[in-house]
């Protein structure tokens, strides 16, 4: 019996196309001799919906299309994700969702030969035949699932039943004779931390208690590095904890599709990496196609005689190529048909160089125009690395200088100066940003709205982070491309680019520093060059570090930051090297704590630019948007930061604290 | 035995001043002879902190303010809501929360006499003495509670055992002997959508059935109009539940707080309406200061004796209220002690005059600039207006016009279109659009920061939703104090200034439509003013109408609308006059078509603007912002509705049905 795990490209919104493909990948299965065909989760609709799942219109819309693909599982059978809404005139009355709204499933759907598929033990409790409601709703990061969804778990507890009862699996005619098929919704393999009865929720184990012959996982499973590591290890896990009940795993089926889908603040991209794992939970095969449609055809038998070993491939180029993904995700969210155009604010600095060649790469030099908006303070250096760059890009530039219009600004808020006092220094900034509005607004956004064109964001994560951007001015835009890249991995994204995708110097190595972070004097070195003699007051590579540790998983806090310090442990906890700390300053103990309260302020300070920030393509394991959700709140200091604090003052050097190899 | 009910104000982020607040109302507490203080739900912290919870040293600093609370405590009985996290070195080993966090309950705590109080029954499951986890969880709109905390349902999962034996009332000595005190958090009471064995999981009914002599709702429970009314059913419905289970009610008490609190995109309000029920499920006391701190003392003997009506006021003067309480809680999210101040862009129209009556009321006249910015387009009678409006209210008025920028930037652009072709339409839209940006960016978010003020947000709900306002022109500002309300109810609202806080025409009538939104030929109907003769290309009354419904609970879609049409109940349903239809053409099939795409149409495609856009001060049961989410996602015309628009497209007249009665 040969499993065929279809791999598609899911275009959220576009039903239509979606069951095209699908029925495409179905023959294309058939004629590869396939009797089961995989696919994702909700890949009939998309899964990163929003609020459009409260639309039972819209649901009961999606569920009229299971109609076309019962047609085409004659002769074979099918597993694909679709909602379910339990029908309010069931026998049993209204079922209400946890919001009170009918009750809407997140399923598996199971059809065979026309049909819905039959459980091998019937079970009632509004779950029909065919039909697998997921059993664990994530409701972290970027996930509402608990927000939509009823699970098979809520189900067990409405009728007091084991959920391990409900976990039957589905009974299938092979021409191996009949097997007991288990099927799973993507979270409900990564149970380790929903809990019942001391244990995690393992449905993979409840289908095998129920006789499943083997298991499928229908995903949509978001890219993140080294994800698919994870996943091998979490197979591990539920094989071991299987083996405790003195059961044997069986053989495991993983599809998830690919493209990109997203929430409005954040453009989320899925990689496929669709796989099968043998009786020893060991992998023996992976689509080698990540991010594409692909079509894997397995022999079921055979799985336990082969094994492979993952691809790999570096993080940086996986961030590029979830990057292009999710830029190729903007003619889908508009229902486009042509490639999009853009315009790119280029200023000759690293990070709008790294945009415009992203942008490129993504749709075409054609669909390209950069922009250079030079005022008094901007270095023949930038204008010609600009000109350079979009030249080697092979794009449409424009030179647009803008002292005309900041002449003119200056000129209304000199009158309004005269009978509105403010600080010398208010004003100065105030002056700073106006430029970056008249770029941001008055230039971009209407070259944009005037030729048919989207202006992008090209903020990093770091300015993103501690707000260093002007508000209608560099935080506009339609995507922020970069916007989940520290400064560090944009230097090597850079580089990447140079190295593997252009193999010339496209981008130029001027705008790369060595590798404590330093500039030669011919070099451009980060500016928003808005006055005079401006470098960008960030610690590179130190804060890259820092910002990666407050929105890691631990959500690392400064008293956390200080204790390292203490301890002389901080840059093997941040994975820096000493001279980095060394030439940043930060051994000397009070540097290193006004460094670290103006981080941390600043990242606080910010949250008003990010509520009004473009969506931001999601490359790291937290990007802000709606992954991050922040209030706006004030800065409160806890007695016990506080107390910290005095005690890193109290320091005499932070290098004393490292000879004594962190002991106190 | 007195019971006093805190509804205090709680500051979100500011744990000292909350802590002062609680000791000082204790005091006053204790002064009445009052035995059992109840405070709101998480009262040290605020509720909505969204990710703030993920930050688990925050929660232990959180934590180590019960000290102060457990030595205020002697001599009496405290609840209130605080954090409670799992010790990781708890003999069970670590136990996960469901993200895989350690395990977090948002509590009631309870003490008694300086010492955490002993449930009446001991339960064991890391539920210590004096910590009651919240059991439901609400995760709909904008809350987010199933991504923070565990429950204590989940808890009941974890250790397989029934929830109901872990609802156990707390023993505590008073005057009248010992009793049984139930308590419970928030979403508890509103229990009817939450199922477990085919019931509610009625938190009230277990802890009755455990003994419970009375019982204790701390919430923190944002104000939507008409809630107090909800609340009161939601206690019959406990009440009925309980009887039919052979179970007497029990007196109910309900703290809530006031004050403000925000989760990015929205600014949620409190009303407090701390109340008490008796025996029979009827109110018997509510707090007669909506918004305020407020005391309620209650002697738990009588508390059969009275009942108590409840007052009542207009929606419209509620949510006056609600946004004047939203407006002062920006100095606390700053975390400012003086007033914030503000400017206003005041075109002259009934929108932006309105919301300088707000924030003049909210703060004061001194805080408040108001800035005209005239263009060629705008008319003698707006710019007036303007003025006469600023007059009566007593704040400083700018006028600043725009031509000079218009023309200069007309002078960029001219040469620009000389090598960037596009159509005609495409440039009059950018002429349009290049005034409201010279107005939002470059002098209002120039003023705000060259001066050290805010601006506002002027947008009502529908030009919200419909995307009637320029990116980076008046999409932006600070907050969006009327950004949830219709446009009716904007005209409402200025009625209600006039007449009943002004008392005298402040905001000139001449802004105010008749009972079918026309307005007379010296009025000044709703315009942009971006060209000559434009006037807004919405149907109020109508739309305002359509907005509700698609924003409703019920998410009215646009096939609903039309299989109204088609029974003759549109103004039924919609609840406006039928004249209202006539004056907009409605009644004509085809116009009604039109109009109805268009308008479904413009609300999705505006997506991209609302991510850009400021908070919204929450009014309705369905706000845009981070109540409503929603990705950007392409259109979508079902099968069914494409049907469904043929046959509405096919009737005679609109009348017709109309006159049959809805029949078909």
């Amino acid at each position: 019996m040969k499993i065929a795990l279809a791999q598609m490209h899911v275009v959220p919104m576009n039903p239509e196309k979606n069951l095209e493909t699908m029925l495409n990948m179905i023959e294309s299965a058939r004629q590869q001799n396939a009797e089961i065909v995989v696919f994702p989760e909700l890949c009939l609709s998309g899964y990163l919906l929003s609020d459009q799942w409260l639309n039972r219109q819209f649901c009961r819309d999606l569920m009229h299309l299971n109609a076309p693909l019962l047609e085409a599982s004659k002769g074979l059978t099918l597993v694909f994700g679709n909602i379910y809404e339990v029908p309010a005139t069931d026998s049993g009355g209204f079922h209400p969702n946890k919001d009170g709204r009918t009750r809407l499933y997140n399923a598996a759907y199971v059809m065979h030969d026309g049909a819905y598929a039959q459980r091998s033990e019937s079970v009632d409790f509004l779950l029909p035949d065919g039909v697998h409601p997921k059993t664990l709703l994530p409701n972290y990061r970027f996930f509402d699932d608990q927000r939509y969804f009823f699970s098979l778990a809520d189900v067990a507890q409405d009728f007091s039943v084991p959920v391990s009862s409900l976990a039957q699996p589905f009974l299938i005619d092979t021409s191996d004779g009949p097997i007991k098929l288990g099927v799973q919704v993507c979270e409900d393999l990564w149970c380790k931390d929903y809990r019942i009865q001391g244990e995690s929720i393992n449905v993979s184990k409840y289908l095998i208690q129920n006789g499943a012959d083997l298991l499928v996982n229908i995903s949509a499973s978001p890219w993140t590095f080294h994800k698919n590591d994870a996943r091998d290890r979490r197979i591990k896990f539920l094989k071991a904890e299987i083996e405790q009940a003195d059961l044997s795993f069986v053989p495991f089926y993983y599809a998830n599709n690919v493209g990109a889908q997203n929430n409005g603040k954040n453009i989320v991209t899925f990689d496929g990496d669709s796989s099968a794992y043998n009786r020893k939970g060991e992998l023996v095969r992976e689509s080698i196609k990540p991010f594409q449609q692909d079509l894997l055809v397995l022999d079921h038998q055979k799985i336990d005689k082969v094994t492979a070993q993952r691809g790999s491939s570096a993080r940086i180029a996986q961030k590029y190529h979830a990057i292009v993904t999710g830029l190729r995700h903007i003619p889908e969210l508009l229902g486009w048909q042509e490639p999009p155009k853009f315009v790119i604010g280029l200023s000759g600095g690293v990070d709008s160089a790294l945009v415009a060649a992203l942008l490129k790469q993504a749709f075409g030099a054609d669909s390209v125009w950069t922009v250079n908006m030079p005022s008094q303070y901007n270095s023949e250096k930038t204008k010609n690395a600009a000109a350079f760059i979009s030249e080697k890009l092979g794009v449409k530039h424009l030179v647009v200088p803008i002292e005309s219009l900041v002449q003119e600004q200056m000129e209304v808020f000199g009158k309004l100066d005269e009978s509105c006092p403010s600080p010398q220094w208010m004003r100065k900034l105030s002056d700073e940003n106006i430029q970056a509005k008249i770029r941001g607004t008055s230039i971009l956004s209407n070259i944009a709205g005037r030729y048919g064109r989207m202006f992008t964001n090209n903020g990093n994560k770091v300015e993103i982070a501690l707000g260093y951007a002007t508000l209608y001015g560099d935080v506009g835009g339609v995507i922020a491309p970069i916007g989940d890249l520290t400064k560090a991995e944009v230097f090597a994204m850079v580089r990447f680019l140079n190295s593997e995708i252009f193999k010339e110097e496209v981008l130029p190595e001027t705008m790369l520093p060595d590798e404590l972070f330093r500039f030669g004097s011919d070099d451009i070195a980060p500016s928003a060059e808005l006055r005079d003699a401006q470098v960008d007051p960030m610690k590179f590579g130190y804060h890259c570090a820092l910002l990666e540790a407050a929105t890691s998983f631990k959500k690392v806090t400064a008293e956390e930051v200080m204790s390292w310090y203490l301890e002389g442990t901080l840059a093997k906890h941040l994975n820096v090297a000493e001279a980095l700390l060394q030439r940043w300053g930060l051994k000397d103990p009070e540097t290193f704590i006004t460094d670290l309260e103006w981080f941390y302020e600043a990242i606080r300070k910010s949250v008003f630019k990010r509520i009004q920030a473009p969506p931001i393509i999601l490359t790291s394991p937290s990007a802000y948007g709606f992954d991050i959700r922040e209030s706006q709140l004030p800065q409160w200091q806890s007695p016990n930061y506080l107390a910290l604090k005095q005690k890193v003052l109290a320091m005499d050097s932070y290098q004393e604290r490292l000879a004594l190899g962190g002991r106190l």
